[in-house]
């Protein structure tokens, strides 16, 4: 369990996947570990937001006298999951100057004619950086699968593809977290009919989003295919209850604080003669 | 003015270059505006924190529908200026899902047999996003020019090539802010000892980082040379006094907004019949 006070228990142990996991045999309202509802989570949140910076600050700093290790969060989910709110509230509590984010959308006509990896591995971090996709090679293997876009001898050379890729990660220095937010589809209901009902949530929305939604089924079916198939030692699948914003906020940033001081990260030692540095600087 | 509440009066005027600038005659220590002390400051810039989120969003929205627009801010000074703390506590407070941060370092082999441009480019803000620039081609004309990286015909022509990019991007949607950090050299020696005296600060310090200072005067005329050169309609410099780390948080905050809020955001139109997807998401 990480250096935040305000877990009972750790929730590691519900969160991370274990063998015969079944994905629909797992809550999207639980609270692991934390007990306390909407307000002392958000109160929880700022206080890990500390934690998170700090650390975040420390793998910055070996990266820039050579250590290679990083830490790369991956982030998939079904609509309104609250990607997005992760990205702000728990991202967003790092500096920007050793975060690097990349979301990933439909692939464009160029993409298509690589392998479905070529555009992802331009977008993994670099030593010292904290990556975070949003969406991410998984699309391949999810909307992939649902919607045949691949032939289905090719959507199954994936999974062992994605594990050959994240183990050469992992083996360079990088430490994967991976987060499927689970949602309810009551609970997505819900959230997609506020963002039809505000005009200032207009935007988020897009016709698209039902017809996906018309597919949950399959989608929970690939999840689970995926789940199985890439859930490894070297990158572990964690599934995250995700009807509460709040929760999984506080989950997430619990996973990567957790992978960050499991780097037994410090500040660096000086490099140069710290004495003689004190007096070319006083002289100047 | 934007619409933070806190300014006394409009800081614009002081921070935006004007004919005949001085920066020799330009004070590192004002608070120009600003009513207040440290104290003040800081909660003056967590309230500014939620203004310039929102705006964002408001940009990044507008973005998801076509609108081309996007924002550049751009960083430059001398070290310890407080580059690092801006990027932090100004852009982090922004989601990092449509923020583009590059930090521009000592340039690679590969990007020196390319224009100087040329790695600049790519890394400009898409539509709906701020791009921000720690460091920048500015680099080319600073210390290029201090350490002569460059012959002398090459620097001259960089200036106009220069202005001529800034007006592409800025003929393409982008509102550019440049922004200058001006420092005291002796604030710079109390912020470079500190950096000595405190173990967790040492990965911070570079012997370079003296060898940069012995050359203080020569800085100082390459940014007068720069700031007269490029200080364009299109593209100002802006001078913002940063002996204050909290003052020059809150000024660059304060032109972020106010380049935000002169693009007259708002949150997009539905693009969709929301009507009909309301019954379309009641049937699903």
């Amino acid at each position: 369990m990480g250096r935040e006070s305000f877990w009972t228990t750790d929730p590691d142990e519900h969160l991370r996947v274990g063998k015969g996991f079944v994905l629909a045999d797992q809550p999207t309202d639980a609270v692991y570990g934390f007990d306390g509802g909407k307000r002392q989570g958000a109160k929880a949140l700022a206080e890990g937001a500390g934690l998170v910076a700090e650390l975040q600050e420390q793998l910055f700093a070996a990266g820039s006298v050579g250590d290679r290790r990083r830490v790369l969060l991956v982030l998939q989910a079904m609509d309104t999951a609250g990607k997005g709110g992760i990205v702000s509230h728990v991202v967003g509590a790092m500096n920007p100057g050793g975060v690097h984010y990349a979301g990933f959308k439909k692939p464009t006509e160029v993409e298509l004619k690589h392998d479905f990896l070529w555009r992802v591995e331009r977008e993994t971090p670099m030593a010292g950086q904290v990556g975070v996709f949003d969406r991410s090679h998984y699309e391949d293997v999810l909307i992939g699968r649902v919607r045949n876009l691949a032939p289905a001898d090719e959507i199954e050379r994936r999974y062992d593809a994605i594990n050959d890729f994240e183990k050469a990660l992992a083996g360079d220095g990088t430490t994967i977290v991976k987060v499927m937010l689970h949602l309810s589809a009551d609970e997505q209901k819900e959230r997609l009919a506020d963002r039809l009902d505000r005009p200032d949530k207009h935007w988020k929305y897009n016709p698209a989003d039902v017809d996906e939604r018309l597919l949950w089924d399959d989608y929970q079916a690939a999840y689970q295919v995926m789940i199985e198939r890439t859930s490894t030692e070297y990158a572990p699948w964690h599934v995250v209850p995700a009807d509460r914003k709040w929760y999984a906020r506080l989950a997430v940033q619990h996973l990567l604080i957790d992978a960050l001081e499991r780097l037994d990260l410090d500040w660096p030692r000086a490099t140069y003669d710290v004495e003689k540095e004190k007096k070319r600087l006083a002289a100047s």
